[in-house]
C-alpha cells in the first residue's frame, strides 16, 4: 500500500435547484463577483437570469465566452479584471471549461506576471481566489479537484495546472444538463471513463479501489445510453453527474502508485494541435491504448475489468477475456456515438511524432510507469493505431 | 437520485511516520495543546513518547483514560481543562472513542452549560476547537467525520452527537495498528462491516455507492483474517484503516435515502446497559437482523451482496443466495473469532423491552425506512433472535 493523502475540502451540493443556496454560503465573501461562463448555454436555460436574481445584491463582472479547450487568452481576460476590480470570489458557471479556466484566473489574481507562468511552473501557484461553481457538464471532474487544464493554442500546449485551487463549494443540479447535447453527452461519458481508468489500469490495485473504479464504470455504462436516449432522464443524469465529481479528486488513487495518466497525456497533445474535444481524442484512444498494452503480464488486470465492468465469465482464457473486454470498451464508445477513428475527425499521421516528442517533454506522469511502460515508438504506435 | 451533500474537509495523512508532518500542520494553531487519549497502548507503542517529543515546543495538558464507550465524565474534565488553560487545539491519539470524547469536549469548550447537553440538543452545538487526529485502531470512522458517541451511565444512554467537528488532519499510520490485539481487531473490522451494511442495506441504492459498499465489505472479509493470522501485515492493517474511514463520512450513502442505521441504534442500547464492546454487539446483532429482514422483496437485495460481495453464484432460488449470504456474513463473524449469541457474553432477554422502547424514543434514525420496517415488537424480537 502506498503513502497518500486525501483531501477534499470542496462542499458538494447535489439536487435539484440547490444553487438556491448559495447566496447564504458566499455571503461572508465579500460582494465583487467574477461570472465565469461558457458559450451561451447558461442563458438558454435560464440559470444566467437566475444568477443574476440571485446575486442581484452582488456587483457582477463577466468573463463569457470561455472555448471548450479553455485558452490562456481568457484566463488573461479574467486575470486582469480581477487585480482592477479586486474581485472578491469567482463564481463559475459551466462545464470543466469554465472551471478550469476559473482556477487558472483565481491563482492568477495573486500572481504579478503572465498567469501561463502558473501553468508552466506550479512552486509559482500561491494564493487563490475563492471558487464557487455551477456545474452544467458531467465530465472533468473540475467541481471536486484542485487542477484544470489549459490551453496555449500560441504554442500548441495544453497543460495541467495545479494548486490550491478546490471550489469552495460546488452546486450540483442534474437538470442543467439536460440541454446537453448528444455528442458532448456523449464525450463527458468518456471523460469519466477516461479519468476512472487512469487510475484503475495500472500495474497494481488495491481492493477497495480497484472496486471503486468498477463502480464507476458500471455507472457512466449503464447511465450514459439512457441519457443518451431520454436527455431528460434525471436519474441518469444524476447518476452521471455524481460520478464525474469522484473522476479527478484522488479517491481512485488511494494506497496506488501515482498514475501517469498517459492516455490524458496523448490526448492533450491531440486536442492542443487540433482543437478536437477532450472526450472525443480520449473514446479513439483509449481502445487502442488497451489494445497496445495487453500482453501476458497485463491480461489479468484487463480481464478481471470485462468481468467486474460487463459481467463476462471468469475463464480459463485469460487473455481472451482481455481482448474481449477491450472490445466491449470500443463498442460501448461506438454505441454512444463518438467517433472510433483520428481518421473521422480529419487528423493524419504529419504531428504524431512532435506529438510524442512533446508529451515525453512535458507531461507529469512518467510513461514507463504505465500499464505497459511506453517509449516515444510505442506512442506513436499507439497514435497509428487510431488513424 | 436523492439531493445530498458531501463535505469531507479532514486532511487525511496516510502511511508510516507520517505523525512527522503533524507539528508542521498544527503550528498555526498556537502552542495549547489538550492531549487526549485512552489506557495507555499509545505508551507501550512509543506513540506517546513521539507525540512529546514532536510537540515539544507546546504546553501539554493530558486527559487520559477515555473509555472504550466514552463517557461524558471524560468529556466533562477534558472540557474543563479547555476552558481554565484557553486550549487552542486538541491532539486526539488513539481509537474512535478517543475521538468522539475530543469532539465532544471541542465543541463543550464554547458552551457555558454541561457538555451532555449537546449530546441531547444538537442545535445547541456551535463552535468547536479544532481537533487532529492520530488513529491507533481501524474501526469508527471518527477520524473522517464530524460525528461522535458519547456514553452516560447514569441514564443508560449512548448516543450520538453532531457538528462542525471534522478533524483538521487526521494521521493513519497503519503500523500503529500492528499491537492491536485478536478481539479488538475483529471488533473494528466488525464495526467498518456494520457502518457500510447500514448505508448498503436499505431498500433502494444506486449502482455507484453500492458498488463502493461492496468493495468495502469485499476489502475487510479479504483482510481482517489476514491482519489476525499476522498481527504486523502492513498491507492487511493498511487496507483495514483505509475502508475504515469511509464508514461513516457519507460517502457511501450520497445519492440515497437517508438511513435509519437501524444495527447501532439497537448496539447502543446493548452497550449502554451492558458496556460491551460496540463492534462484538454489532456482530451478533447482524446476521440475526438480516435474518429478521429477509422476505420476498428484500431477497433480490441479500442476494445481490452474497453475489458481488462472497461470490456466490447467480441463480433463479434468489431466496435460498439471500440465507446463504446471510449464513456467510455469520460465519465470517464467527471466523474471526467474534461471539455469536448474546448469551456469550453474558446479556439476558430483562432489558430488551427498555431497550426496544429507549431506542425507539432517542434514535435519530426512523425505524419505519428500514430495509424490513421494525416496531417495537421487531426489535424485541431481534434481540431474542440473538440470544
Amino acid at each position: 500500500m502506498e503513502n497518500f493523502d486525501l483531501y477534499l475540502p470542496t462542499h458538494i451540493i447535489f439536487g435539484k435547484d440547490r444553487v438556491e443556496e448559495l447566496p447564504e454560503l458566499t455571503k461572508s465573501y465579500g460582494k465583487k463577483v467574477l461570472l465565469t461562463y461558457g458559450g451561451g448555454s447558461i442563458k438558454r436555460i435560464g440559470l444566467y437570469d437566475k444568477i443574476k436574481e440571485l446575486f442581484k445584491d452582488c456587483q457582477i463582472f463577466e468573463v463569457s465566452g470561455i472555448e471548450p479547450n479553455p485558452r490562456i487568452t481568457s484566463v488573461r481576460q479574467g486575470v486582469e479584471i480581477a487585480k482592477r476590480e479586486k474581485i472578491d470570489f469567482i463564481l463559475a458557471v459551466g462545464g470543466g471549461s469554465v472551471l478550469d479556466a476559473s482556477k487558472n484566473m483565481a491563482c492568477g489574481a495573486f500572481y504579478d506576471g503572465d498567469p501561463w507562468d502558473l501553468v508552466l511552473d506550479p512552486s509559482k501557484v500561491g494564493k487563490s481566489l475563492p471558487i464557487f461553481a455551477v456545474l452544467t457538464l458531467s465530465a472533468t471532474g473540475s467541481e471536486y479537484d484542485n487542477s484544470g487544464v489549459i490551453t496555449n493554442t500560441d504554442t500548441h500546449e495544453k497543460m495541467p495546472i495545479f494548486g490550491n485551487m478546490w471550489p469552495v463549494a460546488s452546486v450540483l443540479d442534474p437538470t442543467y444538463t439536460f440541454s446537453v447535447p448528444q455528442n458532448q453527452t456523449a464525450a463527458g461519458a468518456a471523460d469519466i471513463m477516461s479519468h476512472t481508468y487512469e487510475s484503475y489500469l495500472v500495474r497494481k490495485g488495491n481492493t477497495l479501489t480497484d472496486g471503486f473504479c468498477e463502480s464507476m464504470l458500471r455507472t457512466v455504462i449503464e447511465s450514459a445510453p439512457r441519457a443518451l436516449k431520454d436527455p431528460n432522464d434525471y436519474e441518469a443524469r444524476a447518476a452521471l453527474m455524481m460520478a464525474s465529481s469522484f473522476g479527478c479528486c484522488g479517491l481512485l488513487n488511494i494506497g496506488r502508485e501515482p498514475s501517469p495518466w498517459v492516455v490524458h497525456g496523448l490526448e492533450h497533445e491531440l486536442s492542443a494541435f487540433y482543437d478536437i474535444t477532450h472526450g472525443v481524442g480520449l473514446a479513439i484512444l483509449t481502445p487502442a491504448w488497451m489494445e497496445y498494452s495487453l500482453n501476458e503480464e497485463t491480461a489479468p488486470r484487463l480481464a478481471n475489468y470485462g468481468i467486474n465492468v460487463f459481467g463476462l465469465e471468469r475463464s480459463a482464457d485469460v487473455m481472451g477475456t482481455a481482448r474481449k473486454a477491450i472490445e466491449l470498451t470500443a463498442k460501448f464508445f461506438k454505441d454512444i456515438g463518438l467517433p472510433a477513428k483520428l481518421s473521422e475527425i480529419g487528423i493524419d499521421d504529419k504531428h504524431f511524432a512532435d506529438m510524442a516528442d512533446h508529451v515525453l517533454k512535458i507531461w507529469f506522469g512518467d510513461f514507463s510507469k504505465a500499464l505497459r511502460p511506453l517509449g516515444r515508438e510505442d506512442i506513436i504506435n499507439i497514435y497509428r493505431a487510431c488513424l
